[in-house]
Order: structure tokens, then sequence, then C-alpha cells
């Protein structure tokens, strides 16, 4: 590729806003862009992130186009005085901010659907820099604008996710590929992802069983991230290379016959929602007894649209008594064994699935910390219970590591986990 | 200030790891080093973010060295070949990469406590730059290292959140404290930070309640930022500017009079622990009855360590026939009004208390959409009921805006937020 080229399938991101500076919030629009220019050959290289200050904003636009073709910024061009985006991009520039006919119409037409008329704040969101590109905003009040300045393009949006994403879906990418398309069409490739969550195996253990998988030259990254829901593996396409749909798809399938089970879903899929399809798909409806995940298993179950469907009822018991009161554990089991015992969590399993009356009772009990441990019975020590009223119930012993979030989010997905292979298992009967 | 002296109170952070690019993670490990910087009068103005390039790293650090003093990377550190920060430092800074006695031997101690020995990827973690100070790593493998070049100082650490924290206390601070403290500490002021955390006010009204605060040339700035959750509030002084703790405290005051009791916590606090230490200070117990929240309320209550003390349950009753057989509440109620109605949220938040025998019943049903809604019953409508077995339950309807998750988040919030006020309320009688 020639060298002047190849500016334009390398992007960079600002995110403008001084709470992305000092907390508050993370920058999560910049992963969505990624995403969309990926898609499209673009590779989001850098991002940046500054406060809502005139100099700075316009040091990281100099910054950027000198290593991007492409600038996507976001945030900044609300009504407020904080917001100082346009006037920024306006001085680097050396254009002129005007009120513009496309955006005041297009701002006055959004506010008189709910409503309302612009007030002085919202008629500056009308100023666009000479020379720009005005996008149109089908969600909110502030329009976007794209602008082409020392052989970059440098687009502005608002930091509203909701309006980020319907403009980068509606006019952005369409933009971009008016202007780049003959540029980009005869020599990039989209850059393609593809991701597998795996669960149950250490990251070394992932990358044991995936060792030797991509061979020198293959144009593809292997990437593992380890988090306390398991071991994301990634395959990602070098830019420029044409790997093909085929070429990923033989690398996707060695994944998947190297991990095998491990992997509970891929892409954009969940535990939750993988486990949701398969209790659908057999017809079979679920309770749940939670103790120290506190009520996290169903949250997650239910975070499914239509979940209703197979999710009946959960039990949360805290204390024993609530264990007694609400499944029918002895107390005397409870006082053997303790609340946190294999014992207890397959009578708990038991005890949901009878009162309940659904296909299967799904239990946990452990310590999730930092108190509540004795030296028998150390933090991260958790049971999971699965019961389906044939034979004796399932019991399953864990020892998690981490602060009281992490085992409880670990307990949830080893929960979830043991029901997802006994509902595989049960297909496949 | 002397000019040449302002870069010390000026930083970059440089978070490394292509994950961070394209999905999976974002950084996160910024905020804390902004917070732990601000507190020293050092202010983060710019963030950047950078794959597992070495190139890319290293554009990094010289686009930072132009424009901060102090320079903190994270991530790329780690014992495999992706992590590439070691080499991308050295040869930015033309410094030698070699095997430090005092990084190598730490390293080996802190793998010997957890019975292993380093591998060659391990190996590579000792080498530092030369002329770099060790920054030793009391939490995992991986050493750190800080350089002055270009009159920067280069501060490297790992991306493990838990350890770049462990780091940032236990050394970072210090050594900067050593290194500038002659720079900062006649000239700087710590940036101060204080924060509120509202429920039940648009931004629109916290921005109309707080119309005038901050009068012309008082150095504070206010920052308002909406979410599920609620309308943060944070005051934060600007740079190099004496406000003083008393300066501050009385902006303090004046943001809770004009807020009242709509801040239900400040700081780091969160609803979570506030209802908890509430509940404790008056030794009473609670029970859930969650119907659209699916367990989040419990999630929540149980997030805070010793919670088991007045969490005794939660019923997650999903299904109108676990409403009746958990809670007891009538098939012939549910049939007349609903499930999503006033009278069954009252009627669940008894139930669970009756049948638990706790002081407080707090009860949610909801239409957490997308599916669901009929013509009188939109998205979003959610109902909230409380019972202390005094008189009629508390029963609340509300409207809220959104996805199943923000649903779910506000509707969690809203029960929260109504026994908050309630146990406020009860302790003043």
């Amino acid at each position: 590729m020639p060298p002047g080229l190849q500016r334009w399938f390398i992007a960079e991101t600002i995110a403008i806003g001084s709470e992305l500076l000092v907390g508050g919030r993370s920058d999560s629009n910049s992963l969505f862009i990624a995403d969309r220019l990926g898609g499209n050959g673009i590779e989001v290289r850098f991002k940046s992130i500054v406060g809502d200050h005139r100099a700075d904003i316009m040091t990281a636009i100099h910054t950027a186009s000198r290593r991007a073709g492409v600038i996507v910024m976001t945030g900044g061009l609300g009504p407020t005085i904080d917001d100082c985006t346009r006037e920024a991009v306006a001085e680097v520039t050396g254009r002129r901010l005007a009120r513009r006919k496309a955006a005041f119409e297009g701002m006055v037409a959004r506010l008189a659907q709910w409503g309302r008329t612009p007030n002085k704040g919202q008629l500056r969101q009308a100023l666009i820099p000479s020379g720009a590109v005005v996008l149109p905003n089908p969600v909110g009040s502030a329009p976007g604008f794209a602008l082409l300045w020392k052989r970059a393009i440098v687009i502005a949006l608002p930091g509203v996710p909701r309006e980020m994403e319907a403009m980068m879906e509606g006019t952005v990418i369409p933009f971009l590929t008016e202007q780049l398309g003959h540029v980009l069409t005869p020599r990039s490739h989209p850059i393609q992802r593809s991701v597998f969550h795996t669960w149950g195996l250490s990251e070394a253990d992932v990358d044991t069983k995936l060792h030797g998988l991509i061979t020198a030259g293959t144009p593809v990254d292997l990437g593992l991230l380890a988090s306390p829901m398991g071991v994301l593996v990634s395959l990602t396409t070098k830019p420029h290379h044409a790997v093909g749909r085929t070429g990923l798809e033989s690398l996707e399938q060695a994944v998947r016959s190297r991990l095998g089970e491990w992997i509970f879903a891929e892409g954009q899929d969940t535990m939750e929602a993988v486990v949701g399809r398969l209790l659908s798909k057999h017809t079979l409806t679920i309770a749940l007894a939670e103790s120290c995940t506190g009520g996290l298993i169903g949250h997650r179950l239910t975070q499914v649209p239509g979940s209703s469907a197979y999710v009946d009822r959960g039990a949360i018991c805290y204390s024993d008594r609530a264990k007694t009161d609400m499944l029918g554990v002895p107390a005397e089991l409870i006082a053997r064994h303790g609340a946190v015992s294999r014992e207890v969590a397959a009578a708990m399993a038991r005890g949901i699935r009878e009162r309940s009356g659904v296909s299967v009772g799904l239990s946990v009990t452990g310590i999730a910390g930092p108190g509540g441990a004795t030296e028998a019975k150390p933090v991260g020590l958790v049971y999971v219970g699965l019961d389906d009223g044939v034979g004796e119930p399932l019991s399953k012993e864990f020892r998690f590591h981490g602060d009281r979030l992490t085992i409880k989010q670990r307990s949830s997905q080893a929960a979830l986990d043991l029901l997802r292979r006994w509902l595989i298992e049960r297909g496949n009967r």
C-alpha cells in the first residue's frame, strides 16, 4: 500500500469530558466505534481522553492528525458553556463557526417533537465550522459534523451513547464509505473478530490448550483476557490482510475443538442467554436457592427478555432459618455439616425444586467473605447443587479467590455452568 | 508559577493493551490514578490508550512527554511475548534493558510464596531500563519502574488493578513526593473533590436547585452526571488554587442544604451501605419480595460485608403462583388488579414480612420490558411496597424509561431509597 494512503486505515477516538478524567464514568463509546470502523477495515489504534478544556481538545486533535486519518470525537457538543468541542475544532482548523440551516432546522424539528423550543444554549448547538458536513442526529438535539483537515477526516459526535450509536450506524459509516470507498475498497479487508467465552480453565490452561494454534505468518492475533467470569479468547484478523471468512472459520473450528465444552458462549452471547435457550428448548422451568450469591443468579437469569417463561422463582436464604423455612432444609443437617457444605447445597436444590414444582432446582451456598471464615471453611469455599428429581442431587465444591463481588460472580458463573452442562448432557440422552 | 515548573503538575496516563481498544475491557485504572495524583496536586489532563504494539507505545510516550511532566503507564509488563512496555520505554528513551537484581529477587521471592519458580517469560519481567528505579510489586510477580526522561517522570505499572493500586499507594506516591516535593509543596494545593449521590431528581432539577451556587471567581468546578442510579454532583477544586478545606466545606454544606434528603450518599459510599448502616443502627432485619428486579436488590444489599446481620431472606417471585406460594398474595388479588399493581406490591411486602418475622418487608413488581406491556400498563411501570406491620403497607408508583437493565436498576434504587427514607423518618420519631 502506498504510505500516503495508509493513514486512511488508521483511526483515533477522542472522548471529551472532565468526568471521564476524574471519575464517575469511563469511556465505553470508543469500543463501539472501534467495532464499527474495524468492520470497514479501519483500525482504531489510539484512544485519547481529555477534559472540557478548549486548549486540551486542540492538542488532542493535533496529535491525532499526525498519526491517524480518521478521527472520531465524542462529547462536548451539549448546550452548556462547558461544551466546547465545536469551538476547539473551529480554532484548531482555522474555520469560522456559523449557524447552519440544516443543523438548526433539524434541532428545532427534534425539539418540537418533544413540545419544546430551543433555549439559548441549544441554539449554540446549531453552530458548525465552515466547510464541515452536518451529520444529523436522529435521536437527540445536538447534530454532529465532519470535515477534512490536514489529510484527516475529523468527525464530532455527541457523547450520549444512544445518540452516538445511531449516528455511527446511520451517518458516519455511510459518509466514510462515500469519502474513502475508492481508497478502502481495493485495499482493505474488514477486521474480523471472533470471541469465545470460557469458564473453568485458568488463563495458563487455555494458553496451553491453544498452543501452536496460530502458525507463523497467519495474519490473525490470538488474545486471552481473564476476568472473574472466565477467560475470553479472541481471534482478530490483522488489518490489510486477506484472511477471508473461510480462513478465520477454520481457526474458529480449531478453537472450538480444542476448548470443547469449556466454551460456554460465543460473540455477544452470554451464559444466561445460553442457559435460557437450553431451558426453553427442552421446555423446562427452573427455581433458585441462593445463599452467598444473594440474588445475583436470579438477577442474571432475568436479564434475558422473555425469561419469565422458564424462571419460576428464587429463594434468597441468607439466614439458616430461611433455609429451613423456605426450602425445608432440616435444621439438624445445617447443625451437623454447617450451612456451607455439600449436603446443605444438595438439600437446598432439592427443597426449592420440590416446593416450587419446577423441572430443576439450582442452589449455591458459600463464604463470600471477608468475614465468616473458619479454619476448616475458608473464604471462597462454595458449593453448588442441582436437583432434577432423578436420583440424588448433584453437588460440587469450588474454592475461589478474590473479593466479595468476585466470589459472588464466580459462584454465579459456576452454578449456571453446572446447569448448562447438565442441560447439554440431558439433551444428548 | 514559573512555566518550566508547570509540567510537574500535569499528568498523563497511558493504558496499554489491545483488548482495551477493541472490546472486552475498558480502562478503569486511570480513574484510580487520577484520584491519587489529584490528592497530591497533580492533575491528570490527558489519558491515552494504545494496543500492544511497540511503535504505538513509543508514539504515546513521545506525545505525553510534550504535554505532561508525570506519565503513568499501566499494562504490558506481563510474561508473554505480547507484553512490550519494557522494550518500548527502553527504545524511546535510549536505555538498555538489563536484568536488575532487585527486580529479580523480588519476583523470585513472590513466586516462592506461591510454591513456584520463574519460567522463561517471567524472567523477562526482571528486565529494567538502565537508570530506572525499580518499583517493587507487593501483590504480583511483575515489578514496575520509574525513570526521568526529557524532563518527564515516566512510570510503568502492571495493568492488573489490584497490583497497580497497591503500587500507587505503596510506592508511586511516596516516590513522586520525594522527587517532586520541593516543587509541589510550596506551589500546589491538593485537588479536592467532593461527590454527592442523589436519587429522585432529574439532571435539570438538580441544576435548578444548585443555580448560582458557585459564584464567579470561585476556583471550584461543579459537575453533574446522570446515570440510571441517579444524578451525581461533584465539586472539584481547580489545580493551583488555594480553596482550603473550609472553603470547600462551606460549598459542601450549601449542596447538602439545597439538595437535602435527595442526597442518599456521599463520596465512595453507596445506597446499599447507607441502608445497611441504618438497619444495623436500629437493630432491624429485612426481607425482600422481588418480581421484576429478579434478585438485584438482594444482590446489592448482600454486597455489603456483614449484611447477613440484617438481611434475612428474599423471595424472587417471577411467576404469579410464586407470589401466592411464597408470600401468600391471594390469587384473586392478582386476578383483580394484575401482578403489576399497587395492591400486589403492598401484599408482597406484607407477605414476606409476616412469613419471615423480620422488622420490615420490601417489595418490587413491575414491567422491565421489552415485552409484557399492555395499553394500561406500559414498560417501565413499577410499584414498590414497604411493610413494617404498623398500619397499611406503603406503596409507591414509578414510571421509568430505558432498557431492561436500566429499568431493573432504577427499580432497585427506588425500592432502596424508599427504605432509606422510611429508616430516617423512623429514626426521627
